[in-house]
């Protein structure tokens, strides 16, 4: 694509502090001057946070029916969002992506990897994030970060055992895509975790700007 | 699968008097004493359902979207219904199932009959049906019968070219599986399409009874 625009994500269990560190990209960036759309999954699009809804709030879903709404919802926020924002010369900053995927649907719910990337080419193809912030906390920290805020969706419910799968599941991802993938030690307060951030920026500055 | 129950699917482009048949095959059912249920694609089930309506009620879809939210609906009709009823011993009586995505996906559509041969072994595998009637029509005809009902669907809104790609692709479909697919010639009149329904079960009756 002829586009110097980038796209950024972040990744990381329940209550890592992903919508947190959003905060700081948001004036990093506003600080570089560029022009950026801050999206999520799933969801980011109208179809896609219809399929969102299935995904929190349907009673019982078999893990493969999870992966199918799951790049569904990912195939509209691509085809409609992303790619046209970067087209347009819009950075996209995206709280998850297909990391989340390998992460819950793969190692959380026991999906076969190759299943997942055979998904992850479909879908994603080409459009890979530039730079990914992976958020790394103890599920326990996470979950009890994440249980002072509202009711629980259908993932939130899962236990700690799913949880931990998700975080060897994040960390096997990170080892096949270590460029691209920094990782964040978010067990830190909330100012260790923003200077880490502003860090990480700071040193892909000079590559992600050319 | 230790079980006698036998899957029956019914296939055909719009208006092509599925819904019709489907009597046929009830009353054959019920003069052979056996027990079944009928039930539909995209849907038949509960999560299936819902997923059904953002199939046919949403705005827009990508090609991709719209396979891979199909096979989010047929793995929970597969895995919730299809299988337990088998496994009880109840037949299973099916107006459309995976042809249906060959043809609509796949030819319809254009993406790749390698894509949807991926999604059909991750989600029937070995659940595929023992006997399919595919209704064969012209589609201007099917399209006729089909307009002298209610208002129309996302896919039903379709051109003709669209519909003679399906024709298309369930006749492929057919090539590559003679032995399972009888082809009903059903732009004769509902007293013939009713005879050749009745006809293709006697012949099969020994197969599928034992
Ligand atoms: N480093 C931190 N130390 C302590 N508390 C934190 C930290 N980061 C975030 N929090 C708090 O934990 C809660 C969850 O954080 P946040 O919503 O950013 O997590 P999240 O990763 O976006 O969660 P989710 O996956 O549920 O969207 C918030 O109340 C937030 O203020
Ligand atoms: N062989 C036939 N000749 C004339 N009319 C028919 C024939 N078969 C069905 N019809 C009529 O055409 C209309 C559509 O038939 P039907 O609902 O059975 O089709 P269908 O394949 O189930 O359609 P859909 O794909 O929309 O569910 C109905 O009004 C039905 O009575
Ligand atoms: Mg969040
Ligand atoms: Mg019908």
């Amino acid at each position: 694509m002829n586009s110097t625009a980038r796209f950024i994500t972040l990744e990381g269990s329940e209550g890592a502090g992903k919508t947190t560190a959003l905060k700081v990209i948001h004036d990093t960036l506003n600080d570089w001057g560029v022009s950026f759309i801050q999206t999520r999954e799933p969801g980011g699009e109208k179809n896609a946070e219809a399929i969102r809804d299935l995904l929190l709030y349907s009673d019982h879903l078999d893990a493969k029916t999870e992966l199918l709404l799951m790049f569904a919802a990912r195939n509209e926020h691509v085809v409609k969002v992303i790619r046209p924002m970067l087209e347009k010369n819009i950075w996209v900053v995206s709280d998850r992506f297909v990391d989340a995927s390998f992460a819950y649907q793969g190692l959380g719910r026991g999906l076969q990897w190759e299943t997942i990337q055979y998904f992850e080419s479909l879908v994603v193809g080409e459009t890979q994030p530039d730079l990914t912030l992976y958020l790394d906390v103890d599920p326990e920290t996470g979950l009890a970060r994440a249980a002072s805020r509202s009711e629980k969706d259908r993932i939130e419910k899962e236990s700690l055992t799913f949880f931990n799968n998700i975080r060897a599941g994040y960390l096997k991802r990170m080892s096949e895509n270590a460029n691209r993938m920094k990782k964040i030690d978010a067990n830190q307060s909330i100012e260790s975790v923003t200077k880490q951030i502003q860090q990480v920026l700071n040193d892909q500055q000079k590559a992600l700007l050319t």
